[in-house]
């Protein structure tokens, strides 16, 4: 093996973390909190927020950029987001260095102290609202349907790559709307587009409900989430998207004139997805030889690795190879020939086994007598014979059958681990092993507050799907009635 | 006219902001110095960025993401560039608020205090070669060549929207090389990827030179630029490749074994354009109608009006603009139809003027009875008669001609304003009417510094295209001995 990381079953954490650093997708910085995403990571986000953004598009957002820093009095005009947001987070309190009178290098100069302290955004809910106060006049300037990719700042206490960092990459969509109904049907559009986007490209097979009151974001009447399951049976939340009332617009005074002339405040949703994602890609599908991506959102889809002895064979193999690239290419493959020379085959084989490439190619010049390639694929580790007359053909199938196989293999193993829990003593035990447990709950935030003390599981979410979870019963923890399940689970 | 806008007659500079802000570009946002970017101002930065970036990529440049926060002592490292970019920055001290224990609201608390403040990156040399130090330990690790897309924050005392704000959004490549020549070679690829970009597809004819040493990056050893002129004939530095040499490497003791195990520093370039690119658009090619976008970066290319009384003659031109816009996006253009129902023609036709919106389509019940729709060119604000039949073939020539022909007019507008100048006295005169001046200098920083003092010119460049100014002669100001011409003018 190129780089070692340690085993799944050894221990699941550590696991995670040598993955994300050798398989080169981030890595720490000296900025505490902050991470360097590495270029082989970058372009798998690059490619989700692609596809995310054509998403959104379709839908009829536009993108828009708003200002990094927030004055710290807009904090203060909602009450619960200021508790929620604006405790932890990075001040800005003066604008100037200056040469450091004492010694060398530099210091803060008193005298450019800021009037008012700036923060930098944790969310933009407070400086899109004051600005959409100019926007907003009558019914026909709504709905303003806005996005932006940024980078926020939380000041987070314990990071980890990806899953929580003190800065960390996003896109936040803000919408204002002339009608309550109008804003809750984008909340719950949004969160879906959420739910494609992940199951169709991130071949995670999320879970759609809505957040219990606790633990709704900081300012929201309803949060709506994405919730994938890891392999560990812990839950990630993925993206939520929250119907927020009329509560900024309260604070921000927006108002707009409805066709009667009255005026009346505007309705107001948010919703993002972030650089989490990348995390929740790894820990779903990696295994112990590394990542496993799916092919729609692979940076490399098919690399080829030359096996050869004499420069004759070399370039005979390279030739070939330079063929079916090009041949991947026309039907919008991307594929890579790994033509270093200071490196054993099966030195690059870990390598882009470890970086999740989903198709590997190898050949030599057995293989090329025999007019074949040896093909392997990263998710089921099978390796086969292919002609390569119509290889292009078979690929481009295979890319499709790994997508379907990884999302599949995803579901059963969620499927498997969710579990109907009646008693308590059953809770107990099976929280211990992982798994989404759908129970009965009262409904009061004491009872989650205490399981959550007893057994550090929250309530996820309660599924839209009322199939799963429509039903009378009781309380798995007060035993006092309750009219459905929801999901309760350890959580990144 | 739907907006009002000043004339570049009556004032230039006030017709500039009135444009940025009535075009829907940008505003000013509630953050002294920070810009909010508008969906329509932000969706021709995108098309800019997704350009710009498969240019990079095709020369092998990957994306990455470095932290947002650069710790005060990694500016000290470089001593030039702690001189240029530290004094003037947004300094985070703390990373907490509290309640206000004598009021409402939040404040500091200032038990939060950071050991070590941070700085919102300037731009990212000194963060990104702390890293690159963990990257390069052999020859085979070079070259790096990695961009970003990021947001950086200089505290400015005057900022104007896109030319000069506290926060901008730009791209900011970093690479590192073996030998000085790749770095050299590495610099100048880059510039020209940026005077190619800024040619084709901005329809900027600009002039690719080297700054003089007192105009370099803080930290460069020799800093090469693309300058614009604007209609005022000033010119605008529109972007900047910096060979760097071993100076961040010496900084951050970065060292590669070459091949025969040697170690030595690692050579360096940096290169970045930003959201000035914006302001060089709106500046170099708008009217006083508004903005004239080269219909390559222009957000919508063909803008449909439709023109009626009765219900009748609405659906039939809706049917027949429905199908040419069909088959305009067939053909890769996007077009628009706009059917508000509560604004008159006349003020349609306006507001997409303003907006620079390069053709314009309208067509009343006598037009479709002729089977002809009416075709308006934004760039030269002429009007002609066209069939509809084969209107698709005919428009998409026309937007390539409009292209071309926004280039030719900003190539004659700056030829015809590039004068050669050997006196003194000219030189003061000519200043005033704005343009380049190509004179002689004696390469000191000292008349360099007068001639700036005397008539707020500076050199803008040493242009690369040598027949233009290679010739002996002598300094305007000083009268000693030059070998070669450089560019005076007036900047933005």
């Amino acid at each position: 093996m190129a780089k070692e990381i340690t085993s799944r079953a050894e221990n699941y954490s550590q696991w995670y973390n040598d993955l994300v650093v050798k398989a080169d997708l981030a890595e720490q910085s000296p900025v505490r909190g902050c991470m360097v995403i590495k270029p082989y990571g970058y372009a798998i986000w690059e490619k989700m927020q692609r596809l995310m953004d054509d998403m959104f598009k379709s839908t009829g957002v536009q993108n828009a950029y708003f200002p990094l820093f927030i004055p710290k009095s807009f904090f203060s005009k909602e009450a619960e987001h200021v508790a929620g947001f604006a405790k932890e987070c990075a001040v800005v309190t003066h604008h100037r260095l200056m040469n450091n009178p004492d010694g060398p290098g530099v210091v803060v100069d008193p005298s450019a102290k800021l009037e008012e302290e700036l923060i930098v955004r944790p969310t933009s809910e407070t400086i899109i609202w004051s600005t959409y106060k100019n926007w907003i006049k009558s019914w026909r300037d709504l709905p303003i349907l806005c996005n932006q990719w940024a980078n926020v700042v939380r000041w987070e206490m314990r990071t980890r790559l990806f899953l929580r960092t003190t800065e960390f990459l996003w896109q936040e969509g803000h919408t204002a709307h002339a009608t309550e109904q109008e804003a809750r049907e984008e909340a719950m559009r949004m969160v879906n587009v959420y739910a494609d986007f992940a199951r169709n490209y991130l071949s995670l097979p999320v879970v759609v409900g809505h957040k219990s009151p606790h633990e709704r974001f900081a300012g929201a009447l309803d949060t709506l989430s994405i919730e994938a399951m890891m392999q560990d049976g812990k839950a990630l939340q993925a993206g939520t998207s929250h119907f927020l009332g009329q509560n900024f617009a309260k604070s921000f005074d927006v108002k707009f004139a409805d066709k009667d002339g009255n005026l009346q405040y505007v309705w107001a949703t948010s919703w993002g997805t972030s650089t989490r994602l990348m995390g929740a890609l790894v820990m779903a599908h990696g295994d112990d030889n590394g990542l496993v991506l799916p092919p729609v959102i692979a940076p490399i889809q098919v690399v080829m690795v030359p096996i050869f002895k004499t420069d004759e064979e070399h370039a005979a193999i390279l030739e070939v190879m330079d063929r079916i690239k090009k041949a991947l290419e026309a039907k919008g493959h991307s594929a890579k020939i790994d033509d270093r020379d200071t490196l054993r085959p099966g030195f690059k084989f870990a390598e882009w086994e470890l970086k999740g490439v989903p198709v590997r190619i190898a050949a030599g010049p057995r293989d090329l007598a025999a007019g074949t390639v040896e093909v392997h694929r990263r998710d089921t580790l099978e390796k086969f014979t292919v002609p390569v007359e119509g290889l292009d053909e078979r690929i481009d199938i295979l890319l499709g059958d790994i997508q379907k196989n990884i999302y599949a293999k995803a579901l059963k193993f969620r499927d498997d681990n969710i579990f109907k829990v009646d008693t308590w003593d059953e809770f107990k035990s099976r929280i211990e092993q992982g798994g989404f447990l759908l129970c009965h709950w009262d409904g009061t935030e004491e009872t989650e507050a205490k399981i959550q003390e007893e057994t550090k599981a929250t309530i996820r979410c309660i599924p839209i799907d009322s199939a799963v979870c429509e039903e009378e019963g009781k309380c798995i923890y007060s035993g006092k009635p309750s009219h459905r399940r929801v999901i309760f689970a350890r959580s990144y």
